[in-house]
């Protein structure tokens, strides 16, 4: 596929203004006075996902981990661009580029510009995309605003992405919600934005809750304890995985959540539930922050050794 | 180098109370209401830069073709989002760290955050950058704004860039200041904004003169001439490469020159004059706008047939 066909893909799914069609050097982006959210994840072919990944699968993930980082902000997401390394292969890219617009689609994003570029023979391909959203208008949470006495709260189920992934990786017959929740996290936009005003950090679960937690324990200088019994484990997950200490540890180590983790004064608890209701998704209270720093695990109010890994490791 | 490692060092650059110490999962940043000129280009070794580039020099062209498409646009940058696909090699990653602080610094713009990531072993370094500006007061530029009647014109001079790189790559002894022309590109931000009341059509010339005038002629649905004894030649060209139809042909087709490019009424001749003085840079009028389409070449008034290759083409 030539550069120029490509570009007429995306010019499919650029139908924003200020996308310009595509044809100008730069989108322009009518904004509010106020604060932006910015941020800009990159996957790369063998690193992020592997190249028998559906390329819709692969588009969906590079919205979905963009659009996780904005809810974690409580960020509305206002426009996207995107930097493509094409594959060598013409059905992959159209597969793609459709993805994408369904993708943007769903979330509610318009495509407003970026780059293609034409990878070299063999190289991997490599996807970036930056997400531009308006802040809250209270502010914007940070990772690092835990208090001592604060609790620690997640949304929805953790673990299930992992089980996705490693049953998809042993080429298993998997229960659709565990692949679903590897292959299409995801994030929750609304329910960001309407949390920001009630935590006092925030951030989302993508390396694996435990390594997540107790960065977001550092950068608030307190240490944090998990209850792993608290940990909350979907129906499919408990079913397929069972619900022993060994299978709250693997799910809380898996990453590939993108759900939201965060910090709430324990008088915010009762607003939270209702919270929980309107948004018709569960908020469960599995640690709270402590003065000191590092992290501790628990199970039933008993001690549990952190394990070797607390979540994906970077190299 | 671990990618920790490299965000520590991107860290150190990442002064900005916006990027939130690269801590965070997102970067804040305070804009005025109005427009946002946005824009993202990648940079992939093998295809943009040769794997013995300078990292200084890659980072500064990273940087500089952003800030060239902001220029293109007249607008102010406010603050970049890098994407980087760490080197395998950890001088060449601290050496990029330093020249993007040093090009970053001398545009005058704020590394707000981004995304790391370690490529597969093998894979060509593939790089991105994420560029957000305000609006020019007056309006955004299009590149499809030029009407019959106008006169073409472009900023400082053509073709040095494209010896440099000819000659680099012949490792040929070259003039520094033709080097520095492909190594070290200078975007002309103040320009553009001051540029930008006055066209009627803008945009950067990155692929090469006569490529780059026959797109804005057929965004703006127009056709063009351009005089090819009017395109200007720096000293150190003529005294290298003489002033030759050949030789202005090559120049006009090489690409890399990220000089500005604008559509302007002929009654703006005198202002323009006055611009190019306050700004110590040559504006010069190379062509004129016609109804009709396509791209056509004079050289003393006299009809030359086009070249194979108009500038540089993507495959």
């Amino acid at each position: 596929m030539s550069e120029d066909r490509l570009i007429a893909l995306l010019r499919g799914i650029a139908r924003h203004p200020g996308a310009r069609g595509l044809m100008d050097d730069a989108a322009v982006l009518a904004v509010p006075q106020g604060d932006l959210v910015l941020t800009h994840d990159m996957l790369v072919e063998g690193v992020h996902f592997q190249s028998d990944d559906a390329p819709a699968d692969v588009a969906w993930k590079l919205v979905a981990v963009n659009m996780s980082d904005l809810a974690a902000k409580g960020a509305t997401p206002l426009g996207v661009l995107t930097g493509v390394g094409m594959a060598r292969d013409d059905d992959w890219n159209a597969a793609f580029v459709a993805g994408l617009g369904a993708a943007l689609g769903h979330f509610g994003v318009p495509l407003l510009g970026g780059d293609t570029v034409r990878m070299p023979d063999g190289a991997p391909l490599t996807l970036g995309l930056t997400a531009i959203g308006r802040a809250p208008p209270g502010g914007v949470p940070q990772r690092g605003g835990a208090r001592p006495g604060d609790d620690l709260w997640v949304s929805g189920t953790i673990g299930d992405a992992g089980l996705g992934l490693a049953l998809r990786q042993r080429a298993a017959r998997a229960p659709a919600a565990l692949i679903a929740a590897y292959c299409r996290p995801q994030p929750r936009l609304l329910l960001g934005g309407a949390l920001a005003p009630l935590v006092t950090a925030m951030m989302d679960v993508s390396d694996g809750l435990l390594i997540d937690a107790s960065r977001m324990a550092t950068a608030s200088g307190c240490a944090v304890t998990i209850a792993l019994d608290a940990v909350p484990l979907s129906a499919a997950a408990r079913a397929f995985a069972g619900a022993t200490l060994d299978a709250r540890l693997a799910a809380a180590t898996a990453g590939d959540d993108y759900v939201l983790l965060f910090a709430a004064d324990p008088a915010a608890a009762a607003e939270l539930a209702a919270l929980a209701a309107t948004h018709a998704t569960m908020l469960t209270r599995v640690g709270t922050f402590a003065a000191g720093q590092g992290i501790k695990l628990t199970d039933g109010g008993v001690p549990v050794p952190l394990p070797a890994k607390l979540g994906y490791l970077h190299r």
